[in-house]
């Protein structure tokens, strides 16, 4: 039991907060390794991330804290160690390929269970990994039967987290709703946006001079949803629009790496349609 | 007479353009120092700029030029001297008091004529630097009257070029055309894109991670216009709206300063709706 | 007395710190808008910053906290005011006129009591903002009464910060003691590094491809210290050295500006040659 | 034979060389479809490169080409196909994978004919990719005679470029003539540099607020030779040294891609120790 855990705190804000938390912990004899909280202004919150050294009992643990935080306090005690995601892919390969190689290496902070693909085209590609790929074609079904299909195969898995590691299919708010905040997509973002079939089509017309990539938690449609965290790639006039989407596709991957590993260590919370992330 | 020259064509491509171009230039002598071109494949659109060293005489070598190039060839030879540029401002003052920083210690490869402001915030200021400033405001009359006394400011000044150092105020399809590719303007941009009033607050709103700012030449409303160029900077959950702003106002300064400097130096082409830009 | 107050504290790490301080701040009333912590575990070092809303007794809290925090912990109350600042220069106009604009905008979150120069090229530009400039030429004196005479002139304003925006003398241990971890620093960076005299100019044979600066807290030589803070720029080939040049002060104006608004924020601690940054 | 082409020209400047050039490829027909160029001025050598389409004859072209352009020109005309490159490897995997990953979805301009490596450690991954590894340990034998082993290997190979993908011995001068200005390394970069052993310890006991990393051309020692690209990676004071080491591994695995890219595409001169990059 020598791992490591994290505290997560969410609830209303009020004074002593830190006191009580900090106390108790101290009372038990607890080595806080970090500690990072944030109070959100406009909406009174209050949030939290501590980082424990060593053993203890959560259940217990638990009960305590609660006993002086707000009453709707959202608290979870999590030991440190891998959490098991499931890779929901189409046909473009950067996402899939960076994060197969990442666990492969052991960097990645989880064990991937599984890629499910709506296309065959990135099965030969995982199976070099020794990871199952389940292939569940949209074509010929209704959406809420992919679905289903899609969700009986989840259902044996159990994961903590679903990545959207380039799935091009929106999903449905039952969907959604079944992994509410646990479902991490990426998507290409441009300055302006641009709305509809063929983005960087059309921004290479408009001529944009940076690229971007955004990942972000799922909450209704594809595209939107709290932002996990952006970064962007220079373009130039003499880029093509393949370059355009080359470019693209390097930023995606980096981003998506990126926030998976700040989600995969749970520094991320969400509060409405934002969140906070404690890097 | 001994100052440089650019050349600067933009004509439909044909085999021979550059062969052209560059073997008239060697028949007289002509360095050319530095020679960029570009041909657009959308529009089978060829662009060159060419930096001469030394005397030439402008009229002769256009001439000549166009005796081979295609009919409708635009062609500009420009001596290589400081612009002239009128600022247009409200009342931010970041972009204003960083153009005229560097006009003062020589760097801005622009002569500044004037600062027309539609409030007197920014006189005490541009007054610091010997700049006339003139006050137009825009309360008690129409929009058009508005903008008639700023066309007649500016037809006294004769300007190379307009800068809306943000300058808040939507510019009507006259204006726009009366000095048409030669209106910069500087807005922030966000991932996603907010349209309407009060960008940042929604920005904020919705977490955005990163602020941007785009450099452009007006064509029709404030914020379109083929792009020059664009930054971003990173911001965090922990910082409030009046930090955002902030970030927000610093990469817009450094990104018109670029911008402006690749507009005054001749490197930016409009074709359409995006640009041409030999940085 | 409604202003704000920051809490510094830098002690050996102990169980309990942070129970310890956040109940007895609880104890009192106060209201924690922020806090900030870190255990350097090289050193075994606690490190803490905390904003308090609204009145306290600086004195009596320092003296509460002492009882428990370890022996030599070194604690700072801060009324959150403007720092009184100082800026020493050269020739160069850059930073200084970046900072003098940031002030005359109220944006610094510092007052600028004063510029020192060794040259008299910058007085007429820091009087546009009613600044005193005092010339103090090094030229047909020793070091030691260069020195000196700043000295003297700095006692007169008790700066709480020397900011050494661009001034090109390196200054004697004396000096630096007598300002310890008050005085601030910007200077080029380059990778590799280039020691000794013209670093542009070897920068630019070698065709770097990144020009860096670097801000940092002066501890003994000018170009070393505890590092505050770091940017880059891109150049490109083409870029002579006088772009390159010219780049290097637009990166060295915004990294000293970003600097210095963390330690006028009082957000910078120094633990050995490097800083810990509550950004 | 509907290829692409790509002429390369280095040569001492001259007037009209431009003209020559372009007039010659006018005359045969050839569509110039890029061209750049760039004269440095502190050697006077010209530097071009040019992308033909279609079909040419590439001895009869050089002939005619160097019949104008000075003695001593460097003239290539190479076809657009896949580059051979042979990859040196040690321990470390994610330069490695990023390569192999991009060469089996074909976006990297090049096939890894095989990886040699100084331990066995990456041999089963590369053979995920069905690539020959070799292992030639170091071990036992002199430095001559490992280089001999490799050049032995490498021979039979015959590539067109060797990439040190994390390659951690230094090779001999007789090993870089053999593949002059054909061997591409990669290596980590801080501002400032630290030189010797353990160089990611001392920078982050320095504290040092960027990473970077640096590909190049080798020409006498593993970490010296002209620069290709550079990029940097932001740290924080509470990222311990394997989150440095981590990030400097994120940033070398891209630069080296960036760098590879530029490389097989011919668009790098090299110039005494610095390189024009034809981006």
């Amino acid at each position: 039991m020598e791992k490591n855990h994290v505290i997560r705190i969410k609830c209303s804000d009020k004074k002593g907060l830190i006191a009580g938390i900090t106390s108790l912990l101290y009372q038990h004899g607890h080595n806080i390794m970090v500690m990072k909280e944030f109070v959100e202004t406009a909406t009174g919150q209050f949030f939290a991330r501590l980082e424990i050294a060593g053993e203890l009992h959560a259940a217990a643990l638990e009960d305590e804290l609660r006993q002086f935080l707000p009453p709707a306090a959202k608290v979870q005690i999590i030991p440190q160690q891998k959490k098991k995601i499931v890779l929901l892919v189409t046909k473009e390969y950067h996402c899939l390929a960076d994060l197969l190689v990442r666990q492969y290496f052991g960097e990645l902070h989880a064990e991937i269970l599984a890629v499910i693909g709506n296309y065959p085209l990135l099965e030969p590609f995982t199976e070099k990994f020794k990871i199952p790929f389940h292939l569940v074609s949209h074509e010929g079904i209704s959406k809420e039967e992919f679905e289903t299909r899609i969700l009986n195969l989840l259902q044996g898995y159990q994961p903590d987290y679903i990545v959207l590691a380039k799935f091009m299919r929106i999903l449905s708010p039952r969907f959604v709703q079944t992994y509410l905040d646990r479902i991490i997509n990426i998507h290409h973002s441009f300055l302006p946006a641009f709305i509809g079939a063929n983005p960087y089509k059309k921004a290479f017309e408009r001529g944009v001079k940076l690229i971007g990539a955004t990942a972000h938690i799922v909450n209704n449609d594809l595209d939107e949803g709290p932002i996990i965290t952006q970064q962007i790639i220079p373009v130039k006039h003499d880029d093509g629009l393949t370059d355009m989407i080359e470019a693209g596709h390097e930023i995606e991957k980096a981003v998506l790496a990126e926030a998976l590993k700040l989600v995969l260590e749970d520094r991320v919370f969400v509060s409405g349609n934002k969140t906070i992330v404690f890097s």
